[in-house]
């Protein structure tokens, strides 16, 4: 994977010069179709009915190539491109079909298409690849459902516990376990496969999310490393009382402690460095004249370096606990992903890769959290950013254009057929 | 109703010494069983199931009197005990039978027991009242269900039309009138009236729901007035976006600013003779990694004077103008409660009777919104308050001792009976 390897392929020859922009774009409006909303964006939570007809709809387009599809004991599907010598470490490709509630119609199905069509590229191309090159649909990719994310990714990185997903349950007390089931007997019927094999790299292909692809004028950001995020839920306890006869000093105002807590928290983390979020919080009993009794917080702060993670986020309950006034808290981590730097092996060939198809790219830190971070745990792993317009996202005005898009998914069967080459 | 009329009354024959106390504690605990919840209070929201049984177990008592039974357009039912000249203008008491979410056992309760104990008092007293003499269980006191409360009385008093309340609906969209008429259904056929009628007064009892009376050890609270409220509801608007990707200073976060108002408000309304407090708050669409693009509070501020009231409630705007960051708002009042001083007529017939009966009394002030207020617009009013065990109301833990409650009732009873003879 050195220049002169590079210099010496027959340039017609790369998948990237059969790849179908025009399927591509048609099949993502295609997808946006399912759980579409009112808004112009996709409501797909994980492992919903929206979600099964978008997977079955991928795995209609899958059949149409020489993929063998499958799917693990995660609900992660499998779409696998047999290579010539199919006992060595495969090269994985990756994404996810559920959705932000009214998110956006590419985060996560750009992934997904781009991955498809880069196997179809793939498929076409005349020249062969000795390993085999796999496409797989993530289970849980967006973690607003089932709460964290990634699950089916730190499943197969061997990072989470199979019992442990399944346990799990959704607001509504909905177990994962019975609506995997229920995923899997719609599906129809597939080969189940455990967890995780061996891999040699893994490359995925998502819109950046942010502005500064579009700022900079650059067609693929090569994602050199993944801030870390740190994810909490405080509880914060107060007593009901009546709001117009129980004077504020005596009050144990649940709402109140609460909102003490979150400014200095907000105070605390406002270095421009530091990413820090309250995106959650309910309040007991939410009634108009009831001195809150409960508030529940849910918090996300993120840092590109862990050491920095680590000493922030423990700080979190010294503020509460300085802030809580008359109230109690209870403060629980809801999950951990460390900040991580890929190895160079997948960002170089995203760069080689670039570079031959004549695109402007640039190495760029992900601010948001991908399943590539899980895979690094597994193998050499890596993201191809494409500009996402105005860096808005997890909104239904989530918009990239179709010749990104294409160009992404050239740069990711290259990629692919590069490494399932060596 | 001066001290010789008094002194040459025939003390005996006052109805406070036919009041059954015994009766009264029993039938107290036995409306608690209606709605109660596990934690030792009750849950009956207005119109609701629970509140129709509980009218129904009302219903059933006064009809052991001689009274009348008949229920007004605006749902309020209306116990009469005719007096000698029923045409002259008629003396009421009244109170609630509908509770907070996971409310005490006798807010509302209290007054609506003492109220049917003392025309049943009334009732076997040998003196004869020329006045007749109703009390009225009033439609949707505290508002927790249908916002805001005092409907019923509100109605009664001309305060409020009988349309609107019919149109009202309840967080999950259901219309009052459809409950209402539910409720009608369920109650049995009764004479139906239209609403408010000519009256000499207004007496109410309640718990005080404050520490006051407990800690200067008095039997009885001489309501002097009531604060006012005035309650506001507060939309913040911002942007959806992706909570890791989307920096700071870039985010409309609805969540944020909303933090950010409500602690400027809660530093503004610090004085201590001010009532200031956030009880509901609600975020969309309140998903892990989703920047809030929309977060409604309700607030209320009380003060006992309508000048202060009105200046300080006209500053929020300014203060969530200020506070907003790159978000927008809208702001509505919900209702406004002007603050009352009651006439002298009520508080000097509960003070005369208490001193007859030898209880310990005081003035005070309600902090807390009570029917008295509407109907301080249509006759004398007041209310006799007695004490609650450590000032602990809309909560399941409110509590009052049985002597207590006799106490209150027997006031009652013998203020009723005193102005209905005058």
């Amino acid at each position: 994977m050195n220049s002169v390897e590079d210099a010496s392929d027959c340039r017609q020859d790369f998948p990237s010069s059969r790849l179908d922009g025009t399927r591509l774009w048609k099949r993502l409006q295609d997808l946006a179709t399912i759980g579409a909303t009112l808004e112009g964006g996709v409501d797909r939570p994980a492992l919903s009915p929206a979600e099964t007809a978008a997977r079955r709809r991928v795995i209609a387009w899958a059949s149409e190539l020489e993929t063998t599809v499958s799917v693990d004991l995660a609900g992660n599907l499998l779409f696998c491109l047999e290579g010539s010598d199919p006992h060595l470490p495969a090269v994985l490709t990756g994404s996810y079909l559920d959705s932000q509630p009214d998110g956006g119609k590419y985060s996560g199905a750009y992934g997904m298409v781009a991955a498809i069509e880069a196997l179809a590229a793939i498929a076409v191309t005349r020249r062969r690849h000795r390993r085999s090159i796999v496409a797989i649909c993530w289970m849980n990719g967006e973690g607003s459902r089932f709460v964290p994310g990634y699950m089916g990714s730190e499943a197969f990185a061997g990072l989470r516990q199979i019992a442990e997903l399944l346990a799990c349950e959704d607001a509504s007390g909905v177990k994962l376990a019975d609506e995997l089931a229920a995923v899997l007997a719609a599906q129809g019927p597939l080969p189940t496969t455990t967890v995780g094999f061996p891999a040699l790299a893994y490359v995925e292909t998502h819109l950046e999310q942010g502005p500064v692809l579009e700022q900079q004028n650059k067609q693929i950001g090569i994602v050199s490393g993944v801030q870390g995020v740190r994810r909490f839920r405080i509880q914060v306890l107060g007593e009901a009382a009546h709001i117009g006869t129980t004077l504020t000093p005596h009050r144990r105002d649940a709402l109140r402690s609460t909102v003490k807590i979150i400014a200095a928290l907000d105070q605390f983390f406002s270095a421009p460095d530091m990413g820090f979020a309250v995106s959650q919080l309910r309040v007991k009993p939410n009634a108009p004249s009831i001195v809150p009794q409960e508030a529940t917080f849910s918090l996300a702060i993120r840092h590109r370096e862990n050491r920095i993670l680590t000493r922030m986020g423990d700080t979190i309950r010294l503020i509460c606990e300085s802030e809580k006034g008359l109230c109690n808290f209870i403060m629980k981590e809801l999950a951990s992903t460390p900040a991580v730097t890929f190895s160079p092996v997948v960002p170089e060939a995203i760069e080689i890769a670039s570079r031959r198809l004549g695109l402007e790219s640039m190495p760029i830190l992900s601010l948001g959290g991908h399943d590539a971070q899980s895979l690094h745990h597994r193998c050499p792993s890596g993201i191809i950013f494409i500009p996402c317009r105005l860096g808005i996202s997890h909104n239904s005005a989530e918009a990239i254009e179709p010749a990104h898009a294409e160009a992404g998914a050239k740069v990711l069967a290259d990629v692919l057929f590069q490494l399932a080459r060596s």
